[in-house]
């Protein structure tokens, strides 16, 4: 209940960063949105009555300005001046740059130094594993863009995904919120993992609060380029969850389909379908070529040239794809990679994020700039060797809760703000993004609410290291946690007999006896117990008997109590599937003359095998 | 036959890198030492009939001077002025240095610049796996000192060991000779693993030409650190083949004996036992503590300034063994690492070789000292966790023939000639260090003989990549053979049923059908074939139908045709095992008191389990 509404708001502006001497100019602005209690839509999916359509600059510097008087902090914390062209740097701005720099022990900005917040890009790729960059240990070192940010920047060898999955991960990563609670997962089986595959009915509930919803009081302007994946139906958009621009798809780029049994996925520009992939943005999976990187890219690069012309404030998520199957990759990268097309997609990505970095520099804005580079979940090991990543020295991958599952690359970027070549054992996740996005903007998380996410500036500004647990989810399940180096096994499961003897394998060429189980093996009495400094590999369980497996579960055991006695999950989103809400007719089709005719509504429980 | 006798020797000067311009001087010397004809000792154990006892001075520049009659290349090819103290850096010397500088581009060296060759230095690490350092992957980060070492320096991520096991690649690392040419093997049964315990009646034969026996001949004066393993028995001695100085043992730090049944382990001072394991040099397995990787940083920082203030050129191999069970660290590491004693003492080494590469920065010899990085074989995973460290993403470990038993780490760091931070991608091996060793020396490898290694100086220095195959023997069988990115299994084998159903696993956790075999199998006909690119972890066989199973074979099949055919086996060293021969008597226990009675001679075939 934020926005026009009385009240206290869950949104807090945080004073512990940003102490800022002066308050934001007021402007003219158009009438206050109604931004609506929220209620129920089919399916038990919630959302808003009347979308928010505000236009990016109401939707920034008014809203914030309206917001000033519910969501004022303490007097001497406010908004920053942002600058608009013509209007110079006030003695206010010297001041924050200065409380900042002594705050943070911050080297005074350079050229690039503005009164704005910084700009957030969260760099987010698709089933890339802990072990596909050459700072991360993989063999061919094809990633030097990558690695040599994270020779500029921050390493995170502890940083984990909230879900062994892509949409679960996601809506995490956005909510700051477990899957279990944000109601990205599924209750048709135990430990299942389900995603938003086309036939699904449900999709980020409008009761969450998503990050870029939240920055637009900071001013911020949002896009995400790429895959969205909570959710393709009307309410699930992603410009109605406080995304500015769109260019990207809602489901993963599989296909080709027929367009009968099944539609092509489209691609949205903003509010409206341009084409679908295969089609229009054909995907070749005979050669591998897609220049649907290229396009991401661009797509990046016309973004901050336009944000930073209009000294705008923005948060770029490019949640791009080519490390998902089927992998692609430009002409002039196929066939470049010793890792062969996998390590193609890699390589282009490095290439493009290069490219970015180098635009942030060239445009003076890197000091201003907070880039976070991870993945979604562990490298998919069904897809491997040719269309699947590596997980390094870690257990399995994707679709399972071992290391592999879950633990994922990740770099952080902020040129002098975070010293060059740092490492960071601070145990993280994606759900940190929305903590952390927050509080670079001067704001705080909702209050009404769980969120998981903690603030990782302190970690990486200040080198602290908090304490917190790590739960690794496969569905309605808690499979495991990780306090410290001990991780507790509560359950283990790759998958069934059944699958695992048609070929579908998520451990390939390893097995852990009585741990990557093909049945699911409850272990909440004595839990299976794994310290990661000395076996990050999970081979080798630690003895019942021994007093180190006494003492860490006496550590554990209390915490998980804790996180299940106080757990509310959110209303499963991923139960029902209907063939009747593929994307047969997506806002913008009657232009193009693309629409097709969905089938008879036939809503039935979606079936999720793992 | 090189030395005092006459006819061609074998070691010819280089003419390729050092085009040097003036001749030595002549120096007053003894008489020349009687290099005579080798004959068969014991055993078949081929042994020098009187030993080498050169001093340090003698064996340097007088052999030098007195060889250069039989060794003199073509006339503008001679050796180095070397600078005596009072003696100024000669016109030749400034030739040299810009004639070098030419050829490789070279900037001309700093205040370190000398006309001396480079000194070497090889820290060779025991039991390390390619995953235990940072730069290479290992999660907890902890080498700071080699990651260093990596970003100034060049990352050999495709290098190689000559063996899984300890000795034979030591041997191989020397002579620059596959085990299976130096005798570094067993017959005693397929395709087993043997190394040089205690029993062993065989040793380093005295026809091979070790790397310190021919970098005499060019001014270094050679010392040994850490661990021989080329024999124990007096003939075997390390200065009786090339080194000047010795502090270490002759065998693995196993223990403690009893000194009844088996006697504790001597450490040397050169010629004589200082003490023994566990007697002398304590090392406690309860709590981990030995403070021998001190004692061997402070051998190496002595020796490296003793060499340097004689202006004398060096070559320093540094072969420590914390990190091979029982694993141990000094005191002030020991509880430090995130990975438990093993993790102890690999950041004791790494903080060693902080401290000698900071030495030679201090001595302002940096850019005159060539060093390299690399382990011994992979890492002894039978020991993991505890006591074992990480083959990384590879397949399982010391003892077998996969990528985890031969992969390992390597670095090579020359500040001034190797730009800062490269990888190369040569396929790269242990034995290359001898060949490079000699070509820094301005030596060309002996020319009577097969050698394995090849000169990787124009892979460091200029970038290029030399393809070349890499061999995987275990024993006396070729088991695997890597071209370029393919690795072909000729035999599979981890280790026997028998032993694997006893708890003794080289692969724990991990289990590839077909692959990991726990018997013999051949595959000469049909090779299991592996890219390595793709698949590093050798977990997806190619396909024998496919066209690329087809033209890697193709390419392959004549490489393995070549090399059997040509290959003659040297006269296997790890036969005979006899209890008489141990360490029961070494020389300088009288002076200690400290002899113990050998019992009686029953020599028997070695048992060679795996």
């Amino acid at each position: 209940m934020f926005g026009g509404g009385g009240g206290k708001s869950p949104v807090t502006w945080s004073p512990s960063y940003f102490p800022v001497l002066s308050r934001a100019r007021l402007a003219h602005c158009p009438a206050s949105p109604r931004l609506v209690r929220k209620s129920r839509g089919p399916h038990g999916v919630r959302r808003r009555e009347s979308p928010v359509s505000l236009s990016r600059r109401s939707s920034s510097s008014c809203l914030r300005s309206r917001l000033s008087g519910i969501l004022s902090p303490p007097a001497r914390y406010t908004r920053w001046t942002r600058r608009s062209p013509g209007v110079g740097v006030t003695m206010a701005t010297v001041a924050l740059v200065l409380g900042v720099s002594l705050l943070f022990g911050w080297a005074p900005l350079g050229a690039g130094a503005t009164s704005q917040p910084p700009n957030i890009v969260f760099l987010l790729m698709d089933d890339m594993g802990w072990g596909d960059l050459g700072v991360f240990g993989e063999p061919s070192r094809e990633t030097p863009h990558l690695d040599q940010m994270a020779a500029e920047g921050m390493l995170f060898p502890n940083f984990y995904t909230a879900n062994p999955l892509c949409s679960p991960s996601r809506a995490a990563l956005l909510t700051g919120r477990l899957p279990i609670r944000n109601g990205f997962y599924t209750t048709n089986g135990h430990a299942r993992n389900a995603y938003t595959p086309q036939e699904i009915v449900g999709g980020i509930p409008d009761s969450e609060f998503l990050l870029p919803e939240l920055l637009k009081k900071a001013g911020y302007v949002n896009k995400i380029v790429g895959k969205w994946h909570l959710g393709h139906r009307p309410q699930f958009h992603p410009l109605k969850h406080g995304f500015d621009e769109w260019f990207g798809s809602p489901n993963c780029h599989f296909g080709p389909y027929d367009n009968k049994a099944m539609p092509n996925i489209p691609v949205y520009r903003n509010w409206e379908m341009v084409g679908r992939f295969y089609e229009d943005f054909p995907i070749n999976h005979k050669t591998g070529e897609a220049n649907l990187t290229q396009i991401y890219l661009k797509e990046a690069v016309d973004f901050i040239k336009k944000q930073q012309a209009h000294q705008q404030p923005f948060f770029l998520y490019w949640a791009i794809d080519a490390t998902h199957a089927p992998v692609y990759a430009s002409k002039s990268f196929l066939g470049t990679s010793q890792r062969g097309r996998y390590g193609d997609a890699v390589r282009e990505i490095d290439d493009s994020i290069g490219k970015i970095l180098k635009l942030l520099q060239d445009l003076g804005i890197k000091e201003n700039t907070f880039v976070f580079f991870t993945s979604d979940n562990g490298a998919a090991l069904i897809s491997a060797p040719k269309e699947g990543g590596s997980n390094g020295p870690f257990l399995c991958g994707k679709q399972t809760t071992f290391e592999g599952g879950l633990r994922e690359p990740a770099i952080a970027w902020w040129p002098g703000h975070i010293p060059a070549g740092q490492v960071s054992h601070q145990l993280g996740n994606v759900m940190d993004l929305f903590t952390t996005g927050l509080s670079l903007a001067g704001l705080k998380p909702p209050s009404d609410r769980e969120i998981d996410g903690i603030d990782l500036l302190p970690a990486i500004v200040q080198g602290k290291v908090i304490d917190r647990p790590i739960f690794y989810y496969r569905g309605n399940e808690m499979m495991a946690v990780r306090v410290g180096q001990y991780k507790a096994h509560y359950w283990t499961w790759s998958n069934s007999w059944e699958e695992f003897s048609q070929g579908i394998d998520f451990c390939p060429g390893q097995n852990v006896s009585g741990v990557t189980t093909h049945s699911q093996e409850e272990h909440t009495n004595l839990p299976l117990l794994f310290h990661l400094g000395r076996d990050p590999g999970e081979r080798f369980p630690i003895r019942v008997s021994s007093l180190e497996y006494k003492d860490a579960l006496l550590r554990i055991f209390p915490i998980v109590e804790e996180h299940k006695r106080t757990l509310i999950p959110g209303e499963p989103q991923l139960n029902v599937c209907n063939p009747a809400v593929m994307n047969w007719a997506p806002p913008g089709c009657e232009k193009l003359r693309r629409c097709l005719t969905p089938p008879e509504s036939k809503p039935k429980k979606c079936f999720w095998l793992h």
